[in-house]
């Protein structure tokens, strides 16, 4: 049986991360959407000097926060390659999930 | 100078990035307690058998979300390997940020 503290824990994790995927979720329908406005307009996918002030800010928000301001530029990164991917396929013509 | 629709859009995606980075800091400071924990009771840092039953909720939540599945199994293979790493860390006797 799971220690009952660490039950109680693990459900705090479980709503934290069901508020992160609907946050996750709608992140991306925005960027779908810019993804379509930068292909309209024969922007590139990527935009080197945006995520710079965007690494930036998200360091300064994590110090903040109490989070690991390293951590938060990885996963800046992380989600940012995910979105260039579709923003390619939006560009090539095709569409995204 | 930036498009007018492509500026509001980055607004919405820094106001999401900034409920993602405090929940993110909220989820590591629920994970670090639960390091503790572990370290207390003896249990090994990386418990494959919840991390399959989160994986299959996260998948679950995505699709209700309209996130890919694969995506968010992905995200949370990504934190899972930072909180594990903070485990050990913590089961070596030494601290976390």
């Amino acid at each position: 049986m799971t220690h009952p503290e660490l039950a109680r824990m693990r459900d705090s994790i479980d709503n934290l991360d069901a508020a992160l995927i609907y946050l996750l979720a709608e992140r991306f329908k925005v960027t779908q959407r810019v993804g379509v406005l930068k292909a309209d307009l024969g922007l590139p996918p990527a935009d080197p000097a945006r995520e710079e002030e965007q690494i930036a800010r998200l360091r300064s928000l994590a110090s903040t926060a109490g989070l690991d301001p390293e951590f938060a530029e990885k996963f800046l990164n992380f989600i940012v390659a995910e979105v260039v991917q579709h923003h390619r396929t939006i560009a090539r013509g095709g569409h995204v999930g």
